[in-house]
């Protein structure tokens, strides 16, 4: 997949990717790449990575993803501030008074990480960078593009030239890619290039002044993250990691879509403004880190892409209010996105339509995210809510009908789903499955309890029969573009022929499995957990039976048993479920009958199929899988050699 | 505290303590005291750190211990085995079966981390060396002590004369220290030069043999710690890092003292033993990382000091059976606890007595452990427990009664206590509090719920105020050489008066508080969380009430107040206590009442005193404090200036 040559005769370097820009997009996504073993042309046009604050929120799910890639500890390594809490101050005779405080990911979420992490943008990149190295990628600093075209014709495999230029210097190179991808914030030489306007859908536009530091102060909440109207204006509070903490103020906003508000104001403008604001608390710096004040309106480009060969991502195709805390999230799910698409195409297992879901995908949450941003901030201005509505939203485990008793807590609930990144989810397509799918066996299952195709896994533990060891199932399978196949077999005694046809099945000629084997499958190590036959798959098999209940040689037949390191009993307690004797199975819905779950390579549900005696699983699963794969599926009987 | 000058002009050169051995006692100890500034010599007659496998089970309590250190991290990031469970297997008439499976750390034990950590000691070992470096700390290698004296008389500051010579050259160096410590091993040259026997508890002695490699097998249990007996002999299968497994074989034992047994086996031996006693199952191996074959008996040294300044510690004065897997465990306390008390001795808070509680402490504790392996095993030779007696032992919630009619249920859990960690603890002394104390206030607590002076503290989670963060409350001091005093202050609006008593008792003049201030104290940062007043104490509040009920300004009256990230709402819902509101309210015994307990700077439990409005718990703690440190309380009204 991989280009090993660098420079070919014609004097032309070639690459599988050119990635513009060294902020979390294009970070994320040529992590994934290097470590699946592209060639990558990486360019910054900054001489260092980011030297201050700015976008520094990790959601709860980014931790999720972070740590699905091994790089979660290397982050809370910097002792990162956390967030389980927002406060909300409101005017009073006083100067300010506190009306409450919320849960920032309250418990209704199935969170592993209840919080929002803050921490220096500059030093999540270095994680990145470091990782990169790791993998022989380096960032050429500072070098920047400054022409591409699209000729397939020219070149049908590397269909893409570009030109980077170095930023303090003379010196040019002319490459040519396979890809491009643009992710150089919201000013993108390579979107304006494409011709592609922004829309901004949010009729507000905003200044803001950003003034990260370390303070001195008797405000309560200064480790908190707070939401402070005075009757001279308006802070939010983020507790940074050392001490700093960041404030921001909105110096200005309009409505009128031609404003182009040249309002400004210096640092000692802005303490004084937010020493007004914090009335009667004292507040002084004793250090200030960075100090901005810049304009931002809420907006989304009119596409991601125009010929599945140029990408953009991140700040370069939407742009967002610093408080909602999505920059970076959002940054990094469209890196994730385009990552696994890109190497499923360029591995040779998925056509390469698979790339037109990328736009649709990521753009409809985009614009999801921004209309919900601004529905909730309009039902927020018009009243303050009460605490028992607070109460009642975060604890609330009622039925849908309670919901819509009260706007409010409705709202807030999926005000928590998207600042927690839990809320993500796509629409139908040939990932997604719906009763509009080419696969169309009666297995296929729109919902099953808390699972639904397009929306995340679920988190949930389990004990992993090999080692008794306590586990995270949903983080099992590392990021490895495989797609993660999770055969809930419920009591492996009712199950067994089941599951006997499932992995005949499995190998059987022409199976999508059978279709997408390693070329190298008879050299894999017996120590190989993950992928000892295709690289595209790792299968998970999960009991509803104790631990010690399960003989792996007697329950497990034939290539399930393969993958002898993930298989699981659900045998554990979950306060989530406290009635479930096998939480696992009490989340997925499969309590008595049994499924599998295929999980996309980036942790969201593509298909549930039913699990049951016979052919019908498998040939639900080879549709599925044959809607988007290169390679066509039977269901002939003949085995693979395994 | 520390002699900055290395060399003084009679070209002698001073250093606070000269270590012998870079193994995980004296990394230990070296790691402690440089962190704390004292001027360190550290030799180590390897060339390098362990080459191979060696001692490698950290217990559940030796990594809160780690963790505490800040050390935790590094070595969960060489991904471990686990250990959860352990198998037990027996003859049959196939070859071998599997009779149960037990977990290694039950529930009933409320551990953090309930398994055993399995990791190489080189790495362990590694990360040690990582952070003296950081210290300025640099192990000498490979260089020996050949050499010392303990002449007071010559220089009553830096008694020690240490004599020190390259291993594999000529050069010498001749050294004055405070302190020398021999953790050189089972052979320890320190201990013999200081004549100190060691004597066999235990009447048997073994032969063993250690294999660590990478297999091939079918043997399912090759993931788990499995102990099988068959007719062939028997083995212990550890898990290790990187897919590896060690195997231990016993080759032969004696219980006459006087055997030396030149019982022996080569490697291919080793491995045909090995698979005869694996049948029916087979093994190979793909790779052998370590083989050895070595005797070992159950030993303790007579004392593990004459004179408070030449110290022995780790396996110079225990030996164990390396199937009990205490060696690293044990070796890393009796650092831990020599460690803090050097510190508070050499900082002048403690008076020079101080260090005799270490022999005790930690000799007592080793014998114990002998002990309990020797009882334990006999226990077990006599007949295999059924599975409902194991099943009981690992759940039993009941009364003592119950316990009493199992002697194998009551051994199980003890064995489990020890094996974990949890079980270690320290007789009454001038620390450790008793009736016999001299602190003689009728408010010391003999007991309280879950707490006893000598005993660890509980394990609890509570929410920190001024940011919502939910923490592990016995994680919340780093280990700083401070000793901890948490105030379970209960309901505030009750506890308002004897808190407000607390605090001025505190800055009283001639307080236990006050009399130990840090030099610097008009200097310090007011972000300084953990020593804002003195080096020797951190304080934290605990209220049993929500978050949110609580106003630090109103409610912590104050010294108490300063340290202000030491201040938590006991509101966190807790399996161990599930009908508790206030779970470490709850653990401890203060429910309806309030406490202070005071926690040594190793985490071990001093002193419990009842907190009532007065001078009664105040002048309770000047006692107990004025028993073993330099300067002496009163209960004098006159304020100290905070």
């Amino acid at each position: 997949m991989s280009t090993k040559e660098n420079v070919r005769p014609d004097g032309v370097a070639y690459y599988d990717i050119v990635i513009v820009g060294a902020g979390p997009v294009g970070l994320m996504l040529s992590t994934m790449l290097a470590r699946w073993g592209y060639k990558i042309k990486h360019v910054d046009n900054r001489p260092e990575p980011t030297p201050t604050g700015r976008a520094d929120g990790i959601q709860p799910r980014s931790l999720d993803l972070l740590r699905n890639m091994g790089l979660k500890a290397a982050i809370m390594d910097h002792k990162p501030a956390r967030v389980y809490e927002v406060a909300f101050w409101d005017p009073n005779c006083k100067g300010i008074a506190r009306t409450g405080t919320w849960a920032s990911c309250p418990s209704f979420i199935d969170a592993r990480y209840p919080f929002t992490t803050l921490l220096h943008q500059g030093l999540i990149e270095r994680v990145f960078i470091a990782d990169l190295e790791k993998n022989g990628v380096h960032v050429q600093r500072p070098w920047t593009v400054h022409d591409f075209q699209t000729d397939p014709a020219k070149d049908a495999t590397y269909p893409v030239q570009v030109e980077l230029s170095q930023v303090d210097g003379p010196r040019t190179e002319k490459i040519r890619a396979k890809y491009l991808f643009g992710g150089e914030g919201a000013r993108s030489f390579v979107r304006q290039k494409l011709g592609i306007p922004v829309r901004y859908h949010d009729p507000i536009s905003h200044v803001w002044a950003v003034l990260d530091g370390v303070v001195d102060t008797d405000f309560p909440d200064i480790k908190m993250k707070a939401t402070i109207h005075s009757e001279h204006g308006s802070i939010m509070v983020i507790p940074r990691e050392n001490d700093m903490v960041r404030l921001y103020i909105q110096l200005a906003s309009s409505s009128d879509p031609d404003w182009e508000s040249k309002r400004t104001a210096t640092e000692s403008e802005v303490q004084e403004m937010a020493k007004k604001i914090l009335q009667p608390y004292r507040i002084t710096w004793e250090r200030v880190e960075w100090f901005s004040v810049y304009p931002i309106g809420q907006g989304i480009a009119d596409n991601y892409t125009l010929d599945q060969r140029v990408f953009l991502g991140g700040d370069a195709c939407h742009t967002h209010s610093p408080k909602a805390g999505q920059g970076m999230n959002t940054a990094f799910l469209d890196a994730q996105n385009l990552a696994w698409k890109i190497h499923a195409v360029e591995s040779g297992f998925a056509k390469r339509d698979l790339l037109k879901t990328y736009e649709p995908e990521r753009r409809k949450m985009a614009q999801k995210l921004l209309e919900f941003d601004n529905r909730y901030a309009k039902l927020f201005s018009q009243r303050i809510p009460a605490a028992d509505e607070v109460k009642a939203a975060s604890d609330n485990h009622g039925t849908e009908a309670e919901e819509h008793d009260n706007d409010f807590v409705k709202m807030f609930k999926e005000s928590c789903e998207f600042t927690s990144g839990y809320g993500v989810y796509y629409e139908p397509n040939v990932l997604n499955w719906s009763p509009d799918h080419p696969a169309q066996s009666s297995l296929m299952l729109k919902k099953a309890t808390k699972l639904s195709p397009g929306h995340l896994f679920i988190n949930t533990n389990v004990t992993r029969v090999v080692d008794a060891n306590i586990v995270h199932l949903e983080q099992e399978v590392p990021l490895n573009g495989s797609f993660r196949l999770f055969v809930f077999g419920g009591d492996p005694k009712k199950s067994r022929t089941a599951l006997c046809d499932l992995a005949n099945g499995l190998v059987a000629k022409n199976s999508f499995y059978t279709n997408h084997l390693r070329q190298d499958v008879s050299l894999v190590s017996h120590h190989e957990k993950n992928n000892p036959h295709s690289l595209f798959f790792t299968i998970c098999t999960v009991f509803a039976t104790k631990r010690s209940d399960i003989e792996i040689s007697r329950d497990v037949p034939g290539v399930l048993a393969r993958y002898r390191e993930h298989i699981y009993a659900d045998d554990l307690h979950d306060e989530k479920v406290p009635a479930a004797k096998a939480p696992a199975h009490a989340k997925t819905g499969f309590g008595d009958s049994q499924g599998v779950v295929v999980v996309r390579p980036d942790g969201y549900v593509g298909a549930i199929v039913e699990l049951q005696e016979g052919k019908g699983t498998m040939e639900a699963l080879n549709e599925y899988f044959g809607a988007f794969c290169t390679k066509g599926v039977s269901d002939t009987k003949t085995q693979a050699r395994l």
